[in-house]
């Protein structure tokens, strides 16, 4: 390890992850979008991870997988900032996923020149959820590009989905509630029609502070929203939900 | 009263309402979207219900307004079917409204040939919910008009609000949540921006089976989602907040 980093359990087979506090952790948010994107895994599936940061989230649905699929499915995390690569790579190698999870250094604006067209089945990003200059900005800059659009906007985000997805393939994101008209808007635009919505909310009866959203390239409208997620049963204990999607 | 008709209290200042079950009654997305409209009235108003059937929404949103209100609101209602027009126009004379409501027989798709410009403040719609030829249609003309985009689609409303809402006016709508992606598209494309939601859930942890929003024309990205309302605490007995809708 290097000076500063942790290792962290991920409670799931034993897999670990490396993290820099400094930086940036993955928070539960993380841990939602791959247990909604993993409902989309079937045997043979490419998947890319769009902005994968330490890899949190290829980890943890392809820890999923060997838990609970059968047959091989490939995941690639593109990651701009090479401190995060690096990161990623070698929680994926002390894992032993090498031959299951990829990172590649590389901006997410030019996936269309990085990748060819039609190249995954399933996209799953957890993109910086704050406009460019709005919301507190720290002086880390590691943590305000993971927070704000200052690299990558919905919009790019959505257009990169657009150009390497299959026809019917699919998109999985985890976003703001504040920035859900923004969200269909870039959806909509890239061909990406929402088909799952799931609003998680802090307590029940509390306004939603996260969305998770799956779209499908070239899909026909109709939207099923989902039941809410839940997250405390009251403050300090976590819902049934919450504690299935972690410990299944 | 005329032949088949039923004479409803509306549990409100001692209102009431004419129907006919044959063809069709109010349900409570009305009511809902009745009460949600209502957090945006202001003094010197003029609001415009498109698709207004038996003048429901006006009705309640009038009988809202003078209990809680200071000065004059105006609502004017647009019903293609003339047999609803009439059955408005009774109920608006029984509840002694005439100087509040006016009823107009006409065609949403005509809305900026029947209204000048930027003549209201808030526009409400209880719209047909499901696309032409899906879903179950009856042989009863005027309920599949009521329910099914026949005579008016989500594009048309959204596009007659556009044109006759000043800017910065509202539009208020109920609708399903399996239409939320066309909702949001056909309100991007008129220049409405979604600004506040709520979504409405038979149950506790279950579903939402209607969607309440509020889009503001010309207004800015940033959308708040309301804390979700449940209808039903246990079956057959109503939330306190559902209960306080109806009696607030």
């Amino acid at each position: 390890m290097r000076e500063g980093e942790r290792l962290d359990d991920l409670q799931r087979n034993g897999a670990k992850i490396l993290q820099n506090p400094a930086f940036f952790c993955f928070g539960m948010d993380a841990v939602l979008l791959s247990a909604f994107s993993a409902d989309c895994l079937r045997e043979g599936m490419r998947v890319l991870d769009l902005g994968t940061g330490n890899g949190v989230i290829p980890i943890l649905m392809d820890e999923r997988w060997k838990q609970g699929g059968s047959g091989e499915v490939h995941f690639t995390g593109l990651e701009i900032n090479p401190v995060s690569c690096d990161l990623a790579v070698r929680s994926i190698q002390l894992n032993g996923e090498e031959g299951e999870i990829s990172i590649l250094e590389g901006d997410i604006r030019e996936t269309s020149s990085l990748f060819p067209p039609a190249s995954f089945d399933l996209v799953t990003s957890n993109p910086p959820y704050m406009t460019k200059g709005k919301g507190l900005t720290g002086k880390n800059e590691a943590l305000t590009i993971a927070r704000h659009e200052v690299l990558c906007t919905l919009e790019d985000v959505a257009a990169a989905a657009a150009c390497v997805l299959v026809p019917g393939g699919k998109l999985c994101m985890v976003h703001r509630p504040f920035r859900l008209a923004d969200l269909f808007r870039s959806l909509d635009r890239h061909g990406l029609e929402p088909k799952r919505l799931c609003m998680v909310h802090p307590f029940a009866g509390k306004p939603p502070n996260m969305v998770l959203i799956e779209a499908v390239k070239g899909g026909k409208a109709g939207l099923v929203c989902e039941s809410p997620l839940i997250i405390y049963e009251k403050p300090g204990e976590y819902t049934s939900r919450l504690l299935e999607i972690y410990q299944s």
